[in-house]
């Protein structure tokens, strides 16, 4: 079942990056619920590509919604949505049929389907793919809004160049909203004029950058979540890590809060009116799997992009020889700020399923 | 489904802290596997109290396999073990009934089962049952051993102190049953002391600490995994966070990868004989959800013991009032050496869902 | 995920028929909710073996809840129950190791598993499973009860002896709850004596006998349920062929209705009082896969017990000759009474899932 | 996950009868198989109304395969259809809305649905729908014939017009071929005729038919398949109850069989040159749930087309007044030959999963 997730809301993504379209599924959303398809479209042009930091592959990204939503209301059938796959140039992969791209899915996925899979464009390990997450994404954030559910997430690092993090006590709804509404999404100005510089020094380089994104969603009741398996934290990792180039994810106080001590990472509670809160934050709004009504709180590893122009060595899975190879295609040089909202769409897609 | 985990190899573990047993199902087992109930024991030890640095409740950890081994082979039916509750004392847990702990799963819990969770011990949100899951890995670890998969970890640090980490190219199957059959799971001595010494001063302080545990597995094939929803990444996040304490992880170079060029994070593919390797192992062993046939290496974030001795703040769940709170109950000071079993047991797990 | 069932409810079954026990995992079932466990017990006794017209086998069914409940209440973690396997006589099968007795899963088991099945009382295809199945299913049954669904079920007919049918219109809770609690589960006494004489007939010929159970479940509220494959019909279906010996289901008027026409098989609507309802109920409470609010109603063919005394063919599959076979264990001649409380518990299982 | 079925093979069923589309996504095709298109259409075809026993309602049904097939041969992704909605009258359904047809899922989706069901056509509990599951059946057909795997359905009866039987221990591939490209999907010619008198007979009292379809199955292997709740009785009914219609299954001698002997039921074993079978096969191919290697064999009821041209009474939902309501949509007056082919899609999709 590996293009699908969920037990409640189930998200099922299909398509190849230069295939004829590619889509996703959203099963298990209850019927009378309205769908603001406007709202749905400005979310993927956050994905988008942006002038100066981003791909020359255009992805006009037009959704066509063909099932469960009627005049505007869920009606109980699955959602789906197809994406029309337009500005391909599958020419420029076939010199990489049997040269695999230095960590890429090229290699995996040759010895796993067997020289079958679709090298176009990484074929259905496509960075491509998240366009059908952000659709699912886009809808589940919809959902978990008639319940007082916000997500949001900004660039937290590009390269050396970091922004300020989250209050993980006082994020709110508002400034969540804030951020996915602004072009860039990141917290602090100067920040972003770094990170933007850190892209294009790499870009002059034939290089590519990783970062750090951060994520918040508050609104979650205390309580929401499971013990074991189906917990807060196996949820989103099992989402986010769908999305290429993620390889790291951390929770509150994470891998910091590894190297404290318990009276340092522990989180007292206390009385706030009626609530119960934490002073600070460092279980990440995540006590045993479940929520604990503080915001959730986590960040996630971006790699650099490995399409990157420098020459690097490969060997042709054909012949065995060792060659060297150079990645012409249209590329990113740093897919981090397009990311985010990927990110958001992945979280929401795990806590739809946990509160439906 | 939150108590059951995989497709193909289904795991499922009930129980709490100090229910009557706690215990395991393994679904999906081939038949005629010949299974070493001894060497289930011998891992199940290596997760029990150590001197000086754990706890002083005593867990036999006696294992009765059920069902779905017929003299020492399985036969195709679930493969069900329990373990009993022996050495508990639920009256430590009363004073705690409506006082949650501090980062402990109480509060998140209550929220959730409106006050009728099982509070004795933490219920079955316990650390009591990773021994539930270390018999359902020492299975999975024996069946994997079956393909030429080995399973390895150690602790990477404690607290301040750090050991060495593994050859993320060369690391071997003879090393990691060898760090399996020590008595302490470090690779350098020397660090083996400091970290005892980190622990013994937490100790002394009342107070806990966490750290890192890396572990490392061969022997996967190429093309093993997924894309999406069900790779690698996702499997063994979406199992190790079933483990209480884990509030991070990270594949290949992961963290300090985001903060790397790609020429420099890029893993460059050449022959060694008649195999395609990389130089180095940034990638963890994974590509695009999918082994790459070099080690799969990742590492977790393991959050200090909240049951600390020192008084912390509190919330009375009934009356609404603050209280100060010390936590008196048998508990490790740090678990870090017993958590690294468990995080072997949840990546077999894992992995063998994928290649059955 | 062959032992394991549902999404919601997900109950798992484990065990053989003479492993050291059997057991079933409940997960899902919300906190709080009060378990009587003397009317599982009672549920229990209704599945043993009755003189006359079952097997010499004696199952006490002592069943042990090692999990998921405290104090007679759900604490919210998987409630699990061991039962123990105590009056095996595992040589009565010594001779059957090679040679498969008709219309049993020792063949087919034989070849899944290469062998290595557990042939011992049929292993886990063993009827002794239900066992486990009717645990989780009176723990089901309890928790449908809390939202006014009743279920219960009859032998419509044993070989050629037929019972009365329920009112498809009017069966009531108070019905099908004194049927439960009468010792053979049969509406009208005259057929039950017919019945009986069936079951001596044809074990005086060394012989066995089938028949036919009806069910009724009253009380689930309109549009409850799912189109497509998680309809009423899938559901139930699904759960009631892991019984073995059910060879047929039939929903409403079933085969009895494709023989009809659409103006006499049609359930017109009228007003009864505030709620809407049919006058007859020729489709069995389900349409489009979701409750009508009127009762379902279904039918479960049982077949004849394989296991007769007569002399029968078979081919020994070590050597490949034809061997006469005579099966001696302590079998049954009828096992349909004993089945009506298994398929109440399969329709429970099936029915949990879909309203929790 | 209503919508989903399936583990290994996983189908993904979206739409409703006039959304803009409707389709599905086969996902968990291995790479590297060729799938021929024309034969799916082929098969589709086999489903489209036909002169004079079907609907006026003219679907094209053309198929537009959008991901997972590269130049004919599968390359691992996630197979997706989409199959345009075109002759769609949904100014037919405006008196409906409120006023549900008897023995139609409206009833049952409004409450389901809080009347926000998409009432059109039948919504997503249409007939409509098993286009889809015929396109993802059409795969899983080409897909089992790689492992000679054949399967193919006729009309046993329409009404009171019944056909042969299948020889269930002879029943060929070459037979099921030949059933498969035949007009109608009949053994006996005369039959035909008494089942199309039945049909216009029917049509001329503004009335409808049911039937039964009996399917074969040949080349499963003896093993395939599962105990408990994943057999082949379990899977197959759990999928052909998601075609609207069907409310009874029965394999091999089934209900018939609950009234005989076990002495005359049961199946012995015997030597057929190195193979081992049956003279006979009651058991229908399948010993506890797995197979046997003989056919498997069963039987659908399909119950007559409810939607109907004769007055019927219903009862308006919103103003609460029974109201006499006439169906006058384009309505098959019988569905059984058009559902023929659905079934074999329907248990091609339930052994794929079992055999992949």
């Amino acid at each position: 079942m590996s293009c699908s997730t969920g037990k409640n809301i189930v998200v099922t993504v299909f398509g190849q990056s230069h295939s004829q379209a590619i889509g996703a599924v959203v099963d298990g959303v209850p019927a009378g619920i309205g769908i603001d398809e406007s709202r749905i479209a400005d979310f993927m042009k956050r994905r988008s590509a942006k002038d100066g930091i981003s791909t020359a592959r255009r992805e006009a990204d037009e959704i066509r919604i063909v099932s469960g939503i009627v005049d505007g209301i869920t009606c109980g059938a699955p959602i789906c949505a197809i994406i029309g796959n337009v500005d391909t140039k599958s020419s420029d992969y076939d010199d990489f049929k049997n040269l695999p791209r230095p960590s890429h899915s090229d290699f995996s996925a040759y010895f796993k389907h067997n020289g079958n899979n679709d090298i176009r464009g990484g074929g259905n390990s496509s960075g491509r793919m998240t366009a059908a997450i952000c659709f699912a994404g886009a809808v589940c954030i919809q959902l978990l809004e008639k319940k007082g559910i916000y997500i949001g997430a900004h660039a937290l690092s590009v390269y050396d160049a970091e922004d300020e993090r989250f209050d993980p006590v006082n994020v709110s709804a508002e400034e969540l909203k804030k951020i996915g509404s602004s072009e860039y999404p990141v917290l602090n100005p100067d920040s972003l004029e770094k990170m933007k510089k850190a892209i294009e020094d790499a870009k002059a380089e034939k290089d590519s950058v990783g970062g750090v994104i951060e994520c918040a969603i508050v609104g979650i009741e205390a309580g929401t979540g499971e013990p074991m398996f189906d917990g807060i934290e196996n949820k989103i990792s099992s989402s986010v890590f769908a999305i290429p180039a993620i390889k790291g994810i951390e929770f509150g106080s994470g891998f910091d809060g590894s190297r404290k001590h318990g009276s340092e990472n522990n989180d007292d509670f206390r009385k706030c009116g009626e609530k119960i809160v934490t002073s600070k934050n460092d279980h990440g709004g995540i006590l045993g799997g479940m929520a604990s009504g503080m915001p959730v709180i986590f960040r996630c590893a971006v790699k650099p992009v490995p399409s990157i122009g420098k020459a690097q060595r490969s060997v042709d899975l054909e012949s065995g020889e060792e060659k060297e190879i150079t990645v012409c295609g249209r590329h990113d040089s740093c897919i981090v700020m397009r990311a985010v909202p990927c990110i958001e769409a992945a979280a929401a897609i795990a806590i739809a399923d946990l509160v439906f």
